[in-house]
């Protein structure tokens, strides 16, 4: 090692190194992915590289939150609480902005959305007062809501935060709390249903 | 579907779709996966954006191609060519940049290298002509080679290359060509090594 030039040390150089570095902290990214995405960069045009880190540098241009829903838009307020189409009086509370996404999806909700920002985790030290429930609670204030839908994911970070949800918005006569159901998703199997998800589905059984 | 604003169609403000997009044509992130990323950047500051940003831009700005080696270099000629305590008597023939830091990370190896650009394979369009095999040859011509290590991959365009190599490399009276050698890869399991791998690990066993 020692009969090495210093610089030989990172094998790459510096520009691909730094690159590589920078994109290995990114998640979702491992050392061998960014190495790999450094390489075919490298082979791309400078025009190409320009419009990729132009989109990175002027992301969060003209990305407002909506005062509203706190969901990320280029309009104030967001194009879904804009649309006079939409039912103000339901809101579905969700975690993150691709959860909106997801349920927009689907096609047929008429409500309208609330992104908390996350949801409650201790051991992630995201308390309740992290998240926009402050926001939420405005909004019940401001305006008649017949029905909150906790959308949030059947773990066990979400299932705290709908306890603490429920029991808040209780104490502000919202007149209906749901949220989605649990049952087989679409395509699983019986045999390999875990007993939670299988007493879920019985219990949530529909006539037909 | 038709009781939305025709922009609600792509669920995301603009910028942030185009980014998704545009992630979505890099290798290894399908369109998940660049969400998730460009949901990570939009809570970045902007500093950081700018960041990542610039050494994408700048990727290129120093970066040659070595004359010699063909690999990416911020020097010319890179820093392994331009290193007095290498071989330059031995040149390991490599497909990638990323094989020569493989190989770099061992320490041991004293020698120079060849970037060939790839491996020849019809299926994929790649013919021995669009590699960099001239300039291998032109080395070959221009300086004292004695042994030249095929560092290819064990695969089928490798092998192809590998036997094109060797029919060319002889012709110029290369004195040495060898290949990496075949065998059990550490921590292995020979219960479940395949025919061809054991079959060469049994030729190629070493007395001990």
């Amino acid at each position: 090692m020692n009969q090495k030039f210093p610089s030989d040390m990172s094998h790459y150089p510096t520009a691909i190194q730094k690159l590589i570095d920078r994109l290995t902290r990114l998640p979702g990214l491992g050392p061998k992915s960014a190495e790999r995405l450094v390489f075919y960069l490298l082979y791309q045009s400078l025009s190409d590289l320009g419009e990729l880190s132009g989109l990175i540098q002027h992301l969060k241009d003209k990305i407002i939150v909506c005062p509203q829903c706190q969901n990320f838009s280029e309009t104030n307020p967001c194009l879904i609480c804009a649309n006079p189409r939409r039912n103000q009086g339901v809101i579905c509370v969700v975690s993150r902005p691709q959860d909106v996404a997801a349920l927009e999806k689907i096609g047929d909700y008429q409500g309208v959305y609330h992104i908390l920002g996350g949801v409650i985790d201790p051991l992630a030290g995201v308390t309740a007062e992290s998240l926009k429930i402050k926001e939420l609670v405005n909004r019940l204030k401001n305006q008649a809501t017949h029905e909150v839908i906790l959308g949030l994911n059947p773990d066990m970070p979400g299932e705290t935060t709908i306890l603490y949800l429920t029991k808040l918005l209780k104490s502000y006569k919202v007149p209906k709390i749901s949220r989605l159901a649990r049952g087989l998703p679409v395509g699983s199997d019986l045999e390999y249903t875990d007993e939670v998800t299988l007493a879920d589905a019985l219990k949530g059984r529909r006539e037909i």
